[in-house]
């Protein structure tokens, strides 16, 4: 994920765990912390000191108090580091300044094309990364990282994107060495919906600890949170709806589509072909939505059979993942209740009642910043909790 | 999982990570545990000095030195300790001790029926687990806990049967508190298809940190491995994938079938009656393997496309996880290669080249005694290793 050894934290792994706690936001006293973690007080103080002196908690407010001196809290300081975060879209890209909560501090974002190619792309965010970090007259050594989403598949072993279907000239590019000629700190790749669903997680429901996010745009993609981590797979791939196979059943048949590929049936392109047969011309996801919102039912129906087919994978996906949340995000997710409708209708008719029954399938929350609060996260969580970051603990045997 | 409030394990918290390392059976200098770790000589002596106290590591043989006092080696002491593995399937029991490495030491096995219900179920196993320990003649205190492994559905929070469908009686029972009442240890209950996935991961494929474990039998689950650990979804549900229905393509029509439920398809019972059908009589999966082991090409026919439907299933799953290994497992998986080859045959035409390319599809290898390996494992996580027995950290934030 980033081309650098294994290079020592900021934080000491000993203080990684009363971090960890603090970083809810949350003022805490000693006495609280060592309630929490079952550390001695003596151990918390020495701790407690190292974090103070990196800057990464300070203290707050004092505590009510039952009378005599009112313990001093601590709090978490997160304006202490700057994460860069940059999100490459096909036809887009957003780079941002993001404190250490995962909160964009400054942003900057301009229409490119991903297959200009990643030298191209690179340097414009690169340009962009230095002026807007250049304009916060912060010394270098605040900057912990920079995270960076593609809208292709990356190899998790390497940070490599890996055959990117969309990103002409990517394969296998070095971005992490590309990136650090210029910052020399870690530079952490991803694919686009894997950060999604990381920044959506750790920033609206960050008690969930099983998620499945799906983006519908061009593509079908998800990012998989199963116990409270990112899921990568063993090759970086995990989450590759595109051309998993539509099941049609006895009753669902497969209203003349000629294959059965998700892709093939539910992207916004498909959606797109469906209403210019039926006499409706679009072209994209973008005309798609469009068109949603002049409430046409012929549009209304595509939409909705869309969020079926969906529905149908997703139910598979519940089934196998026993999520608690399902989020549909991506462009044409914008289309408003038809297409969350069709999914919801056979989800809950679909899946196992287990499944389902505390199962909430809502609609992508984290706007248009969404994947640069993910890359910020994905650099975030490998500074501060490079265990739950890297999702590879020793094989527990 | 347990219906006691969270207890202090037998390992300091800061003594685990020293555990985590040793676990794996080799012996190391306190010089070797330190660049490993990063700790200071001094914090590795201390942890050593109160994991020696507990019996759970030793002195080993010396190092090889370059001159002067050989330097010390310490090793993990499996024998330290004892956990009680109960393995209850449909029709039979299994109790057996296994040491903290999860080898089983000694065990008893009979035929049983679940739907006898949890009393006498339970009562058998706890006299025979008695009985068992008690042969040791070993203290009480050696004994860590108890995992039993279920052949239904098991929410996670609580540790309760829900709807199991074959477990008649069971619904809601609280085995926990149940056990307890005997064994004043954790109790900890997972379902069956969870616990064969853990063993084999912990036994077999310790350094695979993503892996899908499909049992085949009367029905058909799946236990899921990712980022190194048990996922077992929010309620506890995951993997669950006998209502999933099976995609048919253009090219693959449905045979037939009046429904498209895998367990329909693809389960031990379904075989047999394609089978009988077909004019060969058969029951259940028992007469399915029976009648593989004659040869005839209509049972290895019926076999192939049982597996080449459950490959229809498997490949959306490995497009889903990207895990690098599918381990079959379950009754039915003692057909011999046909089940196998119809599985590849679908998922490597099916399923996405980044998420095959290093993809292994094979036969599960642990035997009879594969479930109550995995409640041992289940229950030596939880006390060695609570971090990663639960799964469930503080969330990224």
């Amino acid at each position: 994920m980033t081309d650098s050894p294994r290079e020592p934290g900021i934080v000491a792994t000993d203080a990684a765990d009363l971090l960890a706690i603090l970083r809810d936001g949350i003022p805490r006293t000693r006495a609280q912390l060592a309630e929490l973690t079952g550390l001695a007080r003596s151990t918390i103080a020495v701790r407690i000191d190292s974090l103070t002196a990196a800057g990464l908690v300070a203290p707050a407010g004092d505590d009510v108090s039952t009378g005599g001196r009112p313990p001093a809290r601590i709090r978490f300081n997160p304006g202490s580091r700057v994460a860069i975060a940059i999100d490459l879209g096909a036809t887009h890209g957003v780079v941002a300044l993001a404190d250490l909560a995962g909160n964009i501090m400054t942003s900057e974002s301009q229409r490119l094309l991903i297959s200009d190619g990643p030298e191209a792309v690179l340097d414009w965010a690169i340009a962009s990364a230095k002026r807007l970090y250049a304009a916060t007259g912060r010394p270098p050594d605040d900057l912990i990282g920079i995270g960076i989403g593609v809208p292709g598949p990356v190899e998790h072993s390497t940070g490599l994107p890996v055959n990117p279907p969309i990103m002409a000239g990517w394969d296998r590019f070095g971005i992490p060495a590309y990136v650090r000629r210029v910052f020399d700190v870690p530079v952490l790749v991803d694919n686009d919906v894997n950060l999604l669903a990381l920044g959506e997680h750790a920033l609206i429901w960050p008690d969930q600890t099983d998620i499945l996010f799906v983006k519908v745009a061009t593509g079908i993609g998800a990012g998989i949170i199963s116990g409270g981590r990112l899921q990568r797979g063993a090759q970086g791939s995990a989450g590759d709806l595109s051309h998993v196979r539509v099941p049609f059943g006895i009753e669902t048949p497969s209203h003349g589509a000629q294959e059965a590929d998700l892709e093939a049936l539910a992207s916004g392109p498909a959606i797109a072909r469906t209403l210019t047969a039926a006499g409706v011309p679009a072209d994209s996801s973008d005309d798609v939505v469009a068109l949603a919102r002049t409430g046409s039912p012929a549009v209304l129906q595509a939409i909705r059979q869309a969020g079926r087919d969906l529905g149908e994978v997703i139910a598979t996906c519940v089934n196998l993942l026993n999520p608690s949340l399902v989020i549909v995000g991506g462009s044409l997710s914008r289309v408003g209740e038809q297409l969350l409708a069709g999914v919801r209708e056979v989800v809950y008719h679909r899946s196992t009642p287990l499944a389902t029954q505390h199962l909430t399938i809502t609609q992508s929350r984290s706007g248009e910043t969404g994947g640069a609060i993910g890359a910020a996260i994905m650099v975030i969580q490998h500074a501060l909790d490079p265990e739950t970051a890297s999702a590879r603990s020793f094989s527990s045997r």
